[in-house]
C-alpha cells in the first residue's frame, strides 16, 4: 500500500507533461503538438513499425524508453533540435529532473526508471537505437505534412535536416531510406531547402 | 516497403486522436483532455502499477490496449461514461471506425489490432481486466484532485461513480481499496455526494 502511494503521487507529476509544447505542429494543423502526445505517438509507431528494427528488439523496452524519454522535461524543458545555442546531451538540469521526479517512485522502480532514461540517452543499445529513431522519424512526418513546419519556420536546411535525421538509419536502415525519400521529395516540392 | 507505406498512413492518420477531448480535464486544470494524452497516462500508469494485478499480465498486451482503446473514437466520438442515453458497447459505429482505421495497416497488423480492441472491449482476460481498470482509474484521480470535477460538473453521485468504478476491483483488489477510500475521502470533503 505504502508502494501505491509513491507510485500515485508519480502519476498525478507526471500529469505536467502534457503543458510541455514542442515546437512540431500536429499533422495539418497550427497547434503545437505536447509531450505526452508525442510520446503516445511514438509509443503507437513502436508496436507498429517494429519489424523495421535492424536487429531484433524488446519491445516493451522501446516502449518503456519512448513512454518516458520526455519526462525530465517537466523541469528542464523541451530543446529544439536544430537549436545550436544549448546542449543537446544529457544536462545536469534534466539528469536532476529525473532524480527528483523517477524519484517520486519506490526506491527499486526509481532506479529502474532511472537507468532505462540513461540507457535511451546513450543510444548505444538496439533498443535505444530504435527508440530515438522513432523520435527523429515522427517531426519529420509531421514536417513534410505541414508544408516544411519548423523547416520553413526556423529556416533549416537540407544539410541540417539530414545530418539530425541520418540516426534513424541505426535503429532501421528501411525506414532511413523511407525519410531519405521524403526528404528528396520535400526540396522537389519547394519546402525544403538545399 | 509496402508494408511501411501503410503503416506511415496509419500513423498519420491516428493523430486524429489528439484532436478527440474528453470530459475530464487535466489534474489542477480546467483544460479537457484529449484521447491521446489519455492513453499516454494509461499507459504510463500500466508499467508503473503492473505488480499490483490480481494475475500475472503480460504488459506488453496491456501497453499495447490502452494505447490504441480509444482510436476508434476518431470517428466514433467520446462517450462520457455517465452518459445515460448512450450506448457504452461496443457500437457498430465503433466497430465500422476500427476496420476503416487499423484496416490502413497490413492485413495481417490490422487483424491483430482489431482483436487486441476486441479483447479489450470485452474485458473478459486478465490482460483486458486491468487494463480496463486503468481507463477507470485515471479520470477518478483527476477528478479528486480536481474538487470533483465531472461529477461535480455533472451533478454525479457517488453509487452512480461507486458501480461504474467497483470495475478495478476485477483487475487490481489493492488499486480498488485504494481508490474506494479516495471515494470516502471525497464524500468527507464534500467534493461527492451521498
Ligand atoms: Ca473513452
Amino acid at each position: 500500500m505504502n508502494n501505491l502511494l509513491s507510485q500515485v503521487n508519480f502519476i498525478k507529476e507526471i500529469d505536467k507533461l502534457k503543458y510541455i509544447q514542442r515546437k512540431t505542429k500536429l499533422f495539418n494543423s497550427d497547434r503545437c503538438e505536447n509531450d505526452a502526445e508525442h510520446s503516445w505517438h511514438l509509443a503507437m509507431m513502436t508496436i507498429v513499425l517494429a519489424e523495421h528494427a535492424n536487429k531484433p528488439i524488446n519491445v516493451l523496452k522501446v516502449l518503456k524508453m519512448v513512454l518516458i524519454h520526455d519526462i525530465v522535461e517537466i523541469d528542464a524543458g523541451d530543446t529544439f533540435l536544430y537549436d545550436t545555442t544549448k546542449s543537446h546531451t544529457n544536462t545536469e538540469q534534466e539528469f536532476l529532473a529525473a532524480q527528483r521526479i523517477f524519484g517520486l517512485l519506490p526506491a527499486e522502480q526509481a532506479e529502474e526508471f532511472i537507468a532505462i532514461w540513461l540507457e535511451f540517452e546513450d543510444g548505444i543499445t538496439e533498443e535505444a537505437k530504435f527508440a530515438r529513431s522513432m523520435d527523429r522519424f515522427e517531426p519529420l512526418l509531421q514536417n513534410t505534412s505541414n508544408d516544411g513546419g519548423t523547416w520553413k519556420e526556423y529556416n533549416v536546411k537540407y544539410q541540417q535536416v539530414y545530418d539530425k535525421k541520418v540516426v534513424i538509419k541505426n535503429g532501421s536502415e528501411s525506414i532511413w531510406k523511407f525519410a531519405e525519400n521524403l526528404l528528396e521529395e520535400s526540396v522537389e516540392k519547394g519546402i525544403l531547402e538545399k
